[in-house]
């Protein structure tokens, strides 16, 4: 039972806090934009208030979740202060997925309300018909409608360490698991992301990486804290990017280098459509010295950070150092390649051997990245047995093999764990080789990630078929894309016997160096 | 008792953290300046080690007190780190006081040892002969010279709502208060002040604010947070402060406005000194136009704090907005002048009446400044009954009437305390009134704060002699200064009857009134 003098000097920490204080403090500044939609931030903090006070009305109580269906909209941004405002717990829902994958989320997560943007109705219609007991579903448009009667209510007393939201990502088993964020976590990452995006009131950020992911990587709120502008965006596309670039004076952006790439190619690239230069920050897989210096020929700067679902998306950053200003050219690609250093909240990273010991910092033994600390999840909603696998000794393993550099900075090397990250998505190689398995031609499969110029990584399939069987390489894909996301079917498939341990394991390592092998062909 | 799973998720709050992420991140950047001395974060963190090691083989104990006398030099930046490293909490003395005000401090924080800077030996000397049980003393040279020998000590574990320090701050009765801060509470000042200040690894701060002062504002920690650079200084002294800045192309120094004035009219003033532009925090009172004018021609932006000592000082910034660009100069230098809104992570401060109701927001209507938070002290040490009376309902009144302005800014109006504030140092009225009563000659004294334009506000004494008893100006001044730090002698002495309500109580409103209309008249 707090006394009042607790209360004098605590004050629990969530990101709500941002919401007021920008509210308070800079009510006049467009905090949202959204095709010729503006909206300050007086109008977004009375808009959530009866956001939280229409779910209240819809029967939502403290600790129930709701989950929502929607690319980088006002909808999906407003219920990042709307659904824990009335204490909900937030499920951003990844619409890319498929409807079953989608339904087998919402159905894990219990949500007792599904809010979907119109544009995402077929697919929410798919979703809903494939949960036998659905939850209560709502567009955009009917939210809006009951607004204006909404009783708008005060943000809610937290525990800090209470859940905020789950964030569903792929496991090695292909099952999704619901990474739980608290409060406190996500208010220290939103401060740090302020920080090293060097975010003020004047920031105008352009939503080009998706909200579901890891709360868009906590800039749903880092953006609020610093008083600074979200710019929406509906559909990652180059044409709609430079315009928004130029017509909105966009300071910040965030993507995956695949998204970067894209943007950096675009016929519409046109560096004098940025005013002064433009921050963005990077991660899920390294940046290329081409793309980074692409990038900064559009008046571009690059940060790139490395985190996962688990850690609120980037508990690390690749700090550059005032001495490699003068290094030459390469070197700095290769060392700002690098997975890097903690973040300003986070504890030091380590990399790890088996008993939980830190590998010398010599760059060459191998070891697993572990983690731990304020932007660490609270662990795995309703499967304490992953949690407690993931994370036996308070460490996190993140299933990321590095190596630990002289200077204190990390860099992945391998992956332990059987993830493809294409396009910063994470595809679970056990989940598509199962559904490749479920084709009658199909005797064995093994999936594996193959280096790519534009997604990072995508998937490639090992596929055996049964005696006398014949099947496509394009049946087996559709075979795949009819059954999960599309992004998931693979790209290539290889048909041949798999090479194996003596006990019958499938020797993936192998797969993968023969991909890589063949990147060393000249190209034509 | 935590289990592993509490660990995964939850780091406590410690300014202790940044000086450790700085070593690993920034091992090579330049940490401490003091004279031809630099020395690296490497460096830092590893003498601290050693510092906490010294003074757990003297004795200290997880709670136990450590004092510290001295200017701003690298022994008292290095307790900031190295006294709670071994679990003490750090009190940082301000030797401007007398040496009998000095021991009254040090036998009530019940300090175990006293660190002093050799150029305060004297001082520190008195102090001790008037301690019954004189604390273990140390001067830096000591200290220096156990380092190499010294065990270092890891960074302990710590209850982030314990206490870090005390700062002792006048009370009303003259009697010293001791402030005690917690570690939740100087982490998130300090990165508070790391995003108001724009800090980065490349920044340089210039030590012209006493680290006494709320751990120097808790920049002993926020520089470090941000991997900058400190840079001592002994004496705040115009061609010095001129000279570092050139010489360590300082971009940060903060200071109240006296301080400011002074280096803003120094004949050494030369704004080609600055490389780029100085971010300037000033706070104790609002700086003026002409001096946000001279310091901005020189190069230097100023951004005004307000806080006091029980608010880890700065919880409120006049946050600039972005249409006040264009207003004209007079208007902005008005709004600058206000005490603004709370900083990035402050609860919103509130002004209250009596029943602590807020009062409209018409600019007009006076209450007092009251305030809540995560930047909020404990309490005071070892007096409940003076933390229950400044909080009684969690919330700490201040003592500053203000206003709310329909903008949500603050601005104060008076002060409800009989406190002095020059050059940034509290007065207590009623210490200074005892002392000249003391005087043989001295039948009555009131005390009130004159406006002036170097330090803000003086101590001016209203003085009823006794009957037949005759004593000049010079001479109360003088029985002043030699029983109290000389700042707190009055400035200026007037004899007469001294106008008292009907029940006897000493009108100051009106003295100070007297003392405002006597500002009207015009300046020879």
């Amino acid at each position: 039972m707090p006394t009042p003098l607790d209360a004098l000097s605590f004050e629990p920490l969530t990101p709500l806090l941002f919401l007021e204080r920008a509210a308070r403090v800079f009510p006049g500044n467009i905090a949202v934009v959204d095709g010729e939609t503006r909206r300050t931030y007086r109008d977004l903090r009375d808009r959530t208030r009866r956001f939280s006070g229409t779910l209240r009305e819809l029967g939502v109580r403290p600790g129930d979740r709701v989950a929502v269906l929607s690319s980088n909209t006002p909808l999906l941004l407003e219920a990042h202060y709307g659904v824990p405002g009335c204490g909900g717990v937030l499920v951003a829902l990844n619409y890319r997925l498929h409807a079953a994958e989608l339904a087998q989320i919402v159905e894990h997560s219990g949500a007792s309300v599904v809010l979907y943007d119109s544009e995402l109705a077929a697919l929410a219609d798919d979703m809903l018909h494939l949960i036998p007991a659905p939850p209560f579903a709502c567009s955009e448009g009917e939210l809006e409608a009951r607004l204006p009667e909404a009783q708008p209510l005060p943000i809610p007393a937290v525990d800090e360490r209470s859940l905020l939201s789950l964030n569903y990502t792929s496991g090695t088993t292909g099952a999704p698991k619901g990474v739980m964020y608290h409060h406190r976590g996500a208010y220290l990452q939103a401060l740090a992301m302020v920080h090293h995006a060097r975010m003020d009131a004047r920031s105008v950020f352009l939503w080009t990486l998706p909200m579901f992911h890891c709360n868009g990587w906590c800039f749903t709120w880092a953006v609020t804290a610093a008083g600074g502008t979200h710019v929406c965006l509906r559909k990652v596309e180059a044409t709609e990017i430079w315009r928004l670039i130029e017509k909105e004076s966009v300071t910040h952006l965030n993507a995956a280098p695949t998204v970067l790439t894209m943007i950096a190619t675009a016929l519409d690239a046109d560096a004098t459509s940025i005013a002064g230069r433009i921050h963005v920050c990077t991660g899920g897989a390294p940046p290329s010295p081409t793309l980074i210096e692409t990038l900064g020929a559009l008046g571009m700067d690059v940060t790139h950070l490395y985190g996962l679902t688990e850690t609120f998306g980037p508990i690390m950053i690749c700090e550059p150092q005032p001495e490699w200003a003068g290094a030459d050219p390469p070197r700095v690609a290769r060392l700002l390649a690098r997975q890097g250093v903690g973040n300003l909240i986070a504890v030091a990273p380590r990399v790890v051997d088996d008993a939980g010991a830190d590998v010398p910092a010599d760059g060459t033994t191998l070891g697993e990245i572990a983690l731990r600390g304020n932007d660490v999840m609270l662990g795995y909603y309703r499967a304490p047995e992953l949690t407690a696998a993931a994370a036996r000794d308070g460490l996190f393993r993140t299933g990321d093999l590095a190596v630990m550099h002289s200077d204190g900075y990390i860099e992945i090397r391998d992956r332990a764990k059987d993830i493809i990250i294409s396009g910063g998505e994470n595809i679970a190689s056990i989940e598509v080789e199962q559904v490749l398995m479920s084709h009658p031609a199909v005797l064995e499969a093994a999936v594996v990630a193959s280096p790519d110029e534009r997604w990072g990584e995508v998937p490639v399939a090992f596929v055996t078929l049964r005696d006398g069987m014949q099947a496509r390489p394009a049946d087996l894909i559709l075979h795949v894309k009819t059954r999960l996301a599309k992004f998931k079917a693979p790209s290539r498939i290889v048909f041949g016997p798999l090479p194996k341990t003596s006990t019958g394991k499938i020797l993936k390592y192998a797969l993968r160096q023969s991909l890589r092998a063949d990147d060393t062909a000249p190209f034509p």
